[in-house]
């Protein structure tokens, strides 16, 4: 093939200039990830083109941070290098994939004149095989792109960053030495990338509205069941559009907590079959009619496999499909029916939902222990588990890792969810994260104090992994971890004068008073709460998965 | 195929028991790794066997530290959860892959009846395939075995551990929850697994060791280069009666740093191409017989390719081939090779090896600057670069990976290879790492004092990742890192009293004071040195090394 020449070109732009401006136009600020010899001349054009560095600790830490920073603006970008890099972040992006996050990993590999001699390089496996670890990650990645020609780089970047958004998957991106600085089209860069979802064929799509409306109509106490794919594939404002004008009752799974508007009266609380509240069990497993939107019913998404909700009335709303009872159709996309569904519905006659609860259940508002229970913090506030009884306010986004369930996941993600509000003007990011699972991941700490975020975070020191101990090994020394002095981390990870404020609470009254200090709300710095519960307490609904993890594990037959 | 009936067994042992009883066998005392769902009821069995649980911070160290273990005992082992935590330690197990280290990686995996039925369960893509994660890591593993069946898991597992050993490198072992308490023929473990590289053909090898033989009568000035393969492929004691015996003047390349007992008369020091003392380099290049044992000519080994030794005055000893200048001859393994040549050498005539310079460089030692600088410190006393220039005592292990070179890799493996020589009875670990390299890993520092081990732990503060430096982006903010308290956080990771001792050096004269600190010395604590050097200042070897890996990423054609 001819090189291209420049002179050809009307705009001739460098390969890493123009993915980093194709990254800000789809709303990237910040990049996370490290330097690594293979991406050190890319990550010049970082500042370059407006894009901020975030610098992590290690590569897990960073794709995390990627994940977290990507719920809470769309989506996100990660740059490591070859081999050592991009593998230690392979589980983060592998959890992405999972669940639906989109995320541009980025990863500088040796020059394309290396790779076809089959030098001995560092960062390799010795054999001259530069593809393994872009196989690898293949199997997690909805695009792969690996910019080994300057003719098509500009095509594959666009191609790689649409489909991370449109599918909601990481895709992976590979930018050898070589190419970093190689020219390509910047007349490009003046036809935005479309980022649409390809509409329905309207024949199809108005039949299966017909379909739903049929079924909707017949309803005499519908519920909807709101769960993560509507956040990951961007079908938010078409349900709430149902949920408020419909007045049905709606409820989320575990998963899609913080997808609805909490406040609307309409709203009901988390379903997850036997761990829900009785009352929000009842009215949903009593239903005639559940519209379920975007579903992943895994099982810490359902306490273990517990819904009880026949498929005969059960509408499934999907970004590929939508299922009436047991008909298919195949090709659909729920945003397009959904806002249809809406706009055509007319008066439902529909009975009112219940009032969920979230209140400190009676036996704990009698209790005169000042130890702080599981069964009185979550409802006096809220993680993964426990955040299920809280009410939020509205607009808050809620951020667990339910169906991928690394742990360590959570203190990671808060640095990129916390970046990302920062962007967005967000008020308050905070972080409630287990002492086994903080002990993975602790360092992301000093990524926050290095980018100035003040995140509010909770280490419940409860002497280990007590979601294990519920599953099997109640006193195994498997389940314990070291003690650590965890509110002295922030200084000893660089906080300055003033960057961080900690706190120790081991009883109710402290907690109390903790929420009740204004300096400690209001804040500009980091906040650093070692938060004591006993070793044996955990959120009901935890139990209850855990249990049912144990028993499935166990099965024989 | 009919279930195995517990009364045809004559010694019915369960699956998790007969394959932890089979890596004691083989030396493993302390397995490594973290517990998970799919692991809780195996781990059970580590202490029924009279084996050690580690209980590392997170998959990467563990996998790290398994590294490091095994390169002092000779075989590790690590126990993940599947998913998130196989994926999290697999950047370790490429680096065991590479570099030759045996690691038994044994992955608790969903039962076969959840895999068989393709449930929706934590911890998996959501897609219903159970094979993804085993795919990715038979890419860096010799051997892959999914225990899905009691009557192969035996086999299996013998085949797996035997592979990880004859050919050092890891191996993976899937153990599905429902497959730990199966039972299998306890009777086996009466023979214990050979371990024995199969032998050369006689008539093959005696053809070779002649060959060799005429070449090394004919060499007027031979020398003996030993590099990394030769250990990792453990022909150590066969290296060692030729060296001895012929009295040949050795180098070792900067992989096979501490193959060699140093106190040798004919030991010469480190030979990496340009990145030699000129002495050593005058010597090696002016052989007419480089006798080249287990050679990984990487990049990072050769000062970036630098070696100017000729195939045609080179015999290369290798674990599957011996290469006599251009003739190749396969499926010969250098152990039988060396030992017979030893043997029937007779006499040579051999010139005297140069003396190795490991003394302070004059300027150094003239000069009044009382910074630590690199070319002062390291023949004082020696990372990766550093150390070339240090002469050790006899039965010193270096451990060092300069071919994968994971960034952070250090400190995991400082962990195992404590571990180890606690177990073994060996006296000192110490550990040199850079600040940068050690805030991906830190908290293993929590896992020493877990495990009571008591290394010597020198963190040379050098505001961030010197070596980027002198590839590209001198003063990049990416190449800085957030400025820690280091020698705090022994006591964050729970150091109780007496458990750490902390140091900080600035200067010559307070090495100097440290060094002659019998305190220091022969502490049980760990001991935790913050040691101060110039942002700017790094060992020769390192800076030609990062100069020629910055040339070829920016070679063009």
């Amino acid at each position: 093939m001819p090189d291209i020449r420049t002179s050809e070109l009307k705009d001739p732009v460098d390969v890493a200039e123009y993915l980093f401006r194709r990254l800000k136009e789809v709303g990237v600020q910040s990049v996370h990830g490290l330097p690594g010899d293979y991406n050190l001349v890319a990550l010049d054009y970082i500042p370059k083109v407006g894009l901020d560095w975030v610098g992590n600790v290690n590569e897990l830490n960073a794709g995390y941070a990627a994940d977290g920073y990507a719920r809470v603006k769309g989506i996100s970008a990660i740059v490591t290098t070859f081999g050592v890099g991009e593998l230690s972040a392979v589980n983060a992006l592998a959890g992405a994939y999972s669940e639906y996050v989109p995320v541009v990993h980025i990863v500088g590999c040796p020059s394309t004149i290396s790779q076809r001699s089959g030098m001995l390089l560092h960062h390799t496996l010795g054999n001259g095989d530069f593809n393994v670890f872009s196989n690898m990650s293949r199997q997690i990645s909805c695009a792969t792109s690996l910019l080994n020609d300057a003719h098509e780089a500009a095509t594959l970047i666009d191609h790689a960053i649409q489909e991370c958004y449109i599918q909601s998957r990481p895709v992976y991106i590979s930018l050898p030495t070589d190419m970093v600085q190689k020219k390509v089209e910047g007349e490009r860069l003046k036809t935005p990338l479309s980022l649409e979802f390809p509409p329905n064929d309207a024949e199809k799509e108005d039949y299966v509205v017909d379909v739903v409306l049929r079924a909707l109509h017949a309803a005499k106490n519908p519920v909807i069941l709101v769960d993560a794919c509507a956040i990951r594939h961007r079908a938010l404002n078409e349900v709430h559009e149902l949920i408020e004008k419909s007045g049905i009752p709606t409820f989320v799974a575990p998963m899609g907590k913080g997808a609805v508007n909490e406040t609307l009266p309409n709203y009901g609380g988390v379903y997850a079959g036997d761990g829900s509240n009785a009352g929000v069990r009842d009215r949903v497993e009593s239903s005639d009619l559940v519209l379920s939107i975007g579903a992943i019913k895994s099982d810490f998404n359902t306490a273990g496999f517990t819904y009880r909700v026949s498929q005969l009335s059960t509408i499934d709303f999907h970004s590929n499909y939508i299922r009436v009872r047991y008909s298919e159709y195949p090709g659909v996309r729920m945003n397009g029916v959904l806002r249809k569904v809406t706009q055509k519905m007319g008066k439902l006659n529909i009975e009112a939902g219940p009032t969920p609860s979230n209140t400190i259940p009676q036996a704990e508002r009698d209790s005169k222990d000042p130890t702080i229970t599981q069964a009185w913090f979550w409802p006096r506030l809220g993680t993964n588990f426990g955040i299920w009884e809280m009410r939020f306010p509205k607009d808050v986004t809620a951020i667990s890792q339910v169906l991928w369930g690394s742990i360590g996941y959570a203190t990671g993600a808060c640095q990129g969810a916390a970046l990302a509000a920062k962007e967005l003007g967000l008020r308050r990011t905070i972080l409630f994260t287990g002492d086994g699972s903080f002990q993975l991941t602790a360092q992301e700490v000093s990524t926050m104090l290095r980018n100035k975020l003040n995140p509010i975070i909770f280490v419940i020191c409860n002497e280990g992994y007590t979601i294990e101990r519920y599953i099997h090994g109640w006193d195994a020394p498997y389940n314990d971890v070291q003690t650590w002095r965890y509110k002295d981390l922030p200084a000893a990870f660089g906080a300055k004068e003033g960057e961080a404020k900690t706190y120790q609470v081991k009883t109710k009254e402290e907690v109390e008073k903790l929420f009740e200090d204004k300096e400690f709300a209001d804040s500009d710095a980091l906040r650093f709460v070692e938060t004591y519960m006993p070793k044996e307490d955990a959120p009901v609904a935890l139990k209850m998965t855990a249990e049912a993890s144990a028993r499935n594990n166990a099965r024989l037959e």
